[in-house]
Parts: C-alpha cells; structure tokens; sequence
C-alpha cells in the first residue's frame, strides 16, 4: 500500500524530498499524524541501509517541528518492526500531543529486573553489537 | 539524569561509540529495553543537530537488530517530544517485542477526519515545511 502512494497512489502528501515521502496516516491518532516511509521499499527498520538513516529522520525531525508550529504541545515518533508492524514497509509515525489528549504513551506496566539480570541482558546484546565498552569490574 | 550517566553514573551500557551512548532502561517495558542518547545534552528530537540524525539513528537500528539476534520477535522504537517526555534529554526507547506481549503499541483508539480536514491539516505541515509537493487539484 505504501509502494502504490509512492507510486501515485492518492493521499494528502505533506513532504516530498529525494528518497523521502511523508503523507497523513488516514486512520490518525490525532489528526496530523504523519507516516514517513522511504520511497524504496525497505521491509523493516532493521533493514533500513545507513544512506537512508539521515534523510529518513531528518525528515521525521523537521515533521515534529512542523506539527509544534500547527500547535501541538510536542510529538510522539514511533516505528513498530516486525511485532505490531502493520504494513511491512518501513514507516515512522509522527503524531502530534497535547497535554491530556489521552494516549497513554509510555504509562505502561514497566516490569523490574531481577539481580544480575539486567547485566545478563547488557552483556548479550554487547555481544550481538559486537562491542563491550563496559568492562565488568 | 542521562548527563551523569555520560559522565559515568553507573548504568547497563550497551554501546559507547562516538557522540552517542546506549544503556538499559532501569524500569523496562521488557527485560532489554534500550535507551539511546546523544552524549551532548539535546533536550528533545526537535533540537537534535543534523550532525548527530544519523549517529543517533544508526545506533537505534543496529540495536534493534541486536535485540532480535538476542531472541526478540521484534522491536518498538520511540521517543516523546515535550508530551510524556520523562527526561528533557532526547532519549529513543528501543524496546524488545514478542507476539502477544501484551503492548498495546498502536491499537489505541483512532479517529476520523471529517471532509476536508485532512487536507486542510496536510497543508498546514506543508505550510510550515515551507514546501508544496502537492499542488491542489
């Protein structure tokens, strides 16, 4: 679906710049909530080459400022990959807050770690970053 | 808060490279979830330089991808801009996902844009842009 506006499909477009198409989510949160997708496809996130990572979130930087401009309190910008992903071309929403609109954001049940679980955890994903800048003592 | 951790608080850091650090949220949404900040103190994702998008950003999909190499079914990055922002230092979440999880993620309520309103709020993005890639019919 995000090919075919790529490819002329319609939709209220809101930026159109070299490999970056914005247009509103036509199921919003709020109104002005933006989806911002790379006009390749790119499945995921995790597949997002390091060519398009600039473009891509400086397009999502300059949309947040865009919608605080139209009056939005600040934004919420968020990318589901994979678990939750609707569509499976890379979007990024960017929808506009205000104080007391309602969405629960961040407010959900946070859980805790158990003693040397969350080092465990650090020291995995050290591992698949192939980095460990913090020697254990 | 997220200053002293760049200036050596203690805290689960999971990659240190350049402008940018990474370190366990204390209070996760899941076990793994990340929090990726700039070094410099850029209070929201309004402020952040160019210089730093695709730093910051490169960060967030290589450990997105380290979380699913650590077992996740995927992954939910996001960050609050004024509204729900905890810290006032920019801070993108990346939190593991498994299906069923039980995170809400996207499946809040939506709502509908009465004729003519979703144009009229995509040229206002587009106003304040300063760019018209969609010219009226």
């Amino acid at each position: 679906v995000f090919c075919g506006i790529v490819a002329g499909a319609p939709a209220h477009r809101v930026l159109d710049e070299g490999p970056i198409l914005a247009f509103l989510d036509t199921s919003p949160l709020f109104p002005g909530h933006v989806l911002v997708v790379p006009k390749t496809h790119v499945p995921t996130l995790v597949d997002l080459p390091d060519a398009l990572t600039a473009p891509l979130f400086t397009a999502v930087r300059r949309i947040a400022r865009a919608l605080e401009a139209c009056g939005a309190g600040g934004s919420f910008v968020a990318t589901n990959t994979r678990v939750s992903q609707s569509v499976p071309h890379l979007h990024v929403h960017v929808v506009p807050r205000t104080r007391g609109d309602g969405l629960r954001g961040f407010f959900w049940p946070r859980v805790r770690y158990e003693s040397g679980q969350a080092e465990a955890w650090a020291q995995a994903i050290r591992h698949e970053l192939f980095v460990d800048p913090q020697p254990p003592d």
